[in-house]
């Protein structure tokens, strides 16, 4: 292997990290769920050099694991443990390649974390809304391989809804040049979108085309004290049908959530008088001003309070209440952490089905597995909840923590068993990596899984792009 | 064959039409550009019947073509005139399946028109925002197929934004079932965007789950003077950032156009004082009510008649005058048509080049072909224009028609020689069917066609899908 590696050290410029301590950040993901080995990791700075390094893959039959921010939540960009493979990470491709106000296109390569596209676009007067936790780290061509959603989605949609055109490199080692600002372009197959999602089975993303709005002129958020999740639906009704467009965000949070963060933020503390079961964070972006804003807000919330559909709210007056009440939504992911072990679903359901789901899933968890505590919060403007557990309080010491783990799987199986008799989904946000391949795969039609086998066999014939992710390892080549 | 036929008449529910008679619709595209040959015309009832006929056509190695309402204006829905192929209509799976109003969606058959489908929204107090000429007569199967655009985008996307989940019937005839009601799903390669813009190649689309939108309290329209394309351009942007997802239909159309629509429709008029050489047509759909839309065009307004951006303008007071302005748009290429020969082009640009775009292919044409006239209208704010040419005025009669005819090739070349130049794309929303094939492959690169014709041998591997449509039909095997 020496010599094939002295091969690829001269097919390319950039780095090669073959020394053990060198590979090691890009061999284990960051939550320290996965751990593998590689040959090498290969850092090209450029989308002909990316095409460089799959060429010699292609060449020796050796594997490659596309990488981007190393901030994937399963396992997608972590290598295996067979030290065959190789890691290509993205990160020194990081240029902002063209910014087109008047087209509203921003073209970046994949190694540009999302935060300098956010940057970008707001130096120029534009909003590229796309926005989630890992966002300093994460990168765009991470965010497009594993199309991520965030915060804002029920406004402008996914990675996918924001993205015009792609360059890309094909398992053969070709760049695929579909750099195209276009907003309507009806020219044969959407390979776009088949990029897009495919977790770096199918191609490595090099560069993309995406798409900018207008920056909001104000946008104000409401902390509102809902009874249940019935209520907080039809909330989400009326906001829609007051505000349209101008609703850029609707969150839900359980009580246990928001005490969570209370207990593991200092400065986080619940804007309301009292306790409710349950909150909505809204959020209203407005092209007028502020004073626009809040009266759009203020009118849908004394809408809500007459239709007793929420008991009581806090409107943010300033952009340091704005964060601060933006602040008790964000947090509760790492304060559920800092609790101790947790038991994690990324759900999607038909948003008419949530409310009967909460109910329904708590009580059946309440029965079995009685005491462990729901941290259920989420995107519900767009159906996707994270409906994770939490040991009960008085089980948080090391003695209890293999019984709590040994507990994952059978709830992780009653959960999305539930999920997929709803319609829903398993990987609303996070993709299926190796996390979730096989719990997907089990979901699965067998006409779907010949259908994306097929695709997976037609583009990447040898099975090098990202293999064992996605799609389980022993039926890639069965088609 | 006979006993193939008899065969297939065993096979499924529904129509099976063989006698020439009852054939000659389906084989005859509504602009009578194609006419081809079938062995017969299939009409099932259902999916499941749908399945069944393709299995018979794999089983027999007989072509299918799929057909919606035909009238697609690329000829992806007539068959050859070889005879051999089956043409399969999917106008008789016209049921509504079902409504949801709080996920918003509508999840309905491939034959229900477009407007069933913006009809069954409406009554459930619902907007489904594809909008087009056709639509008394399309189906959402063929919108979806040919992943149709419409006046609209701007604001809401192509059909292929407007599509939740899919189900469709593969090439081995399998039904796939991909009707997921949900806005977040990352389980696997994007199957649903594949098939949709597919034009039938890839599989058979059998129903859909469409994503509604809220209705909005009131629409206005303004009919704006504007010097020239440049000008337009500056009050795309100013709307955009004043008006935001408010802004829901911005189109542009030369004098030229205006004429000819007065000329051949009876009740036109130009809504201006004065004439102008460009004309645009915004429309703001608004949350509140008809008076808050009113003044937030009138701001709109003011401040580009104080930056000359806009020389004059007419606004709409009531739902007549509303539908008035619209008329003076939609009824352009009915007047182009009836004005006799038509050249078209069905282009997208990055907005930021249109321009030029405008200005130098302009020059370029009167140089080249001096006296033809150029009929330029479109949705600017999707970078989509249509760009037609009728014959000189004084070249209408018969005796000049083949001249005019000849110059189609030449002028296509032309102009899309310079769309692809500038970034473009040569079919925005029309599809490539048999009309922009070929020339649409002479601009592809050779790793994007290679790519296509990957993902049609390995979902269409016999080639049955809708030959000759939208790839050359002697590359659809070279992988």
């Amino acid at each position: 292997m020496q010599a094939a590696l002295d091969e690829l050290r001269q097919a390319f410029a950039g780095r090669l990290l073959v020394d053990e301590a060198d590979k090691a950040p890009f061999l284990t993901d960051w939550r320290r769920k996965w751990t593998g080995q590689a040959l090498a990791v290969a850092q090209p700075d450029m989308a002909a050099d990316v095409a460089a390094v799959v060429r010699w893959c292609a060449r020796h039959r050796v594997a490659v694991v596309p990488q981007g921010g190393n901030t994937g939540l399963s396992g997608g960009a972590t290598p295996d443990t067979s030290g065959r493979t190789l890691v290509l990470s993205l990160t020194r491709l990081n240029k902002v390649r063209a910014i087109d106000t008047i087209n509203n296109t921003l073209t970046v390569e994949a190694g540009v974390t999302l935060q300098q596209v956010q940057d970008a676009a707001r130096e120029a007067g534009r909003l590229f809304p796309l926005s989630l936790a890992a966002e300093g780290t994460c990168t765009i061509g991470g965010n497009l391989a594993s199309n991520a959603g965030g915060v804002q989605v029920l406004r402008y949609g996914n990675a996918r809804e924001l993205c015009l055109g792609l360059e890309a490199v094909t398992a053969q080692g070709e760049l695929w040049d579909g750099l195209r600002g276009l907003r309507k372009d009806n020219t044969g197959y959407d390979l776009r979108d088949l990029f897009i999602g495919s977790e770096g089975t199918l191609g490595v993303i090099t560069a993309a085309v995406l798409k900018l709005h207008p920056l909001p002129a104000a946008q104000v958020a409401a902390f509102v004290a809902v009874p249940d999740p019935a209520a907080a639906l039809q909330l989400l009704q009326l906001a829609q049908s007051r505000l349209g467009a101008g609703l850029t965000a609707f969150e839900l949070m359980s009580d246990t959530c928001i005490a969570l963060v209370e207990k593991h933020v200092d400065s986080a503390r619940l804007p309301l008088a009292e306790r409710s079961p349950w909150y909505v964070l809204l959020e209203v972006s407005d092209n007028v001003d502020e004073a626009h804003a809040s009266a759009a807000i203020e009118g849908l919330l004394e809408a809500a309070l007459e239709q007793e559909l929420a008991t009581d709210a806090a409107l943010s007056a300033t952009l340091a209440q704005f964060q601060a009440l933006w602040a008790l939504r964000e947090d509760i992911s790492e304060s559920q952490g800092a609790e101790g072990r947790t038991i994690k679903h990324d759900i999607a359901l038909p948003i008419s089905r949530i409310a009967d789901f909460i109910a329904n899933m708590g009580e059946e968890i309440a029965q079995r597995w009685p005491g462990e505590r729901l941290v259920v919060f989420g995107h519900l403007g767009d159906g996707n909840l994270h409906y994770n557990l939490s040991p009960a309080a008085d089980r948080l010491g090391p003695e209890h923590r293999a019984a709590f783990e040994a507990l994952e799987k059978p709830i992780n199986q009653c959960v999305h068993d539930a999920v997929v008799a709803h319609g829903g989904s398993i990987s609303a946000e996070h993709g299926l990596g190796v996390l979730r391949r096989d719990e997907s795969a089990r979901h699965k039609s067998a006409v779907e899984l010949r259908l994306m086998q097929a695709v997976k066999a037609a583009l990447d014939p040898h099975g090098l792009m990202n293999p064992g992710k996605l799609l389980p390892p022993n039926q890639e080549h069965s088609e």
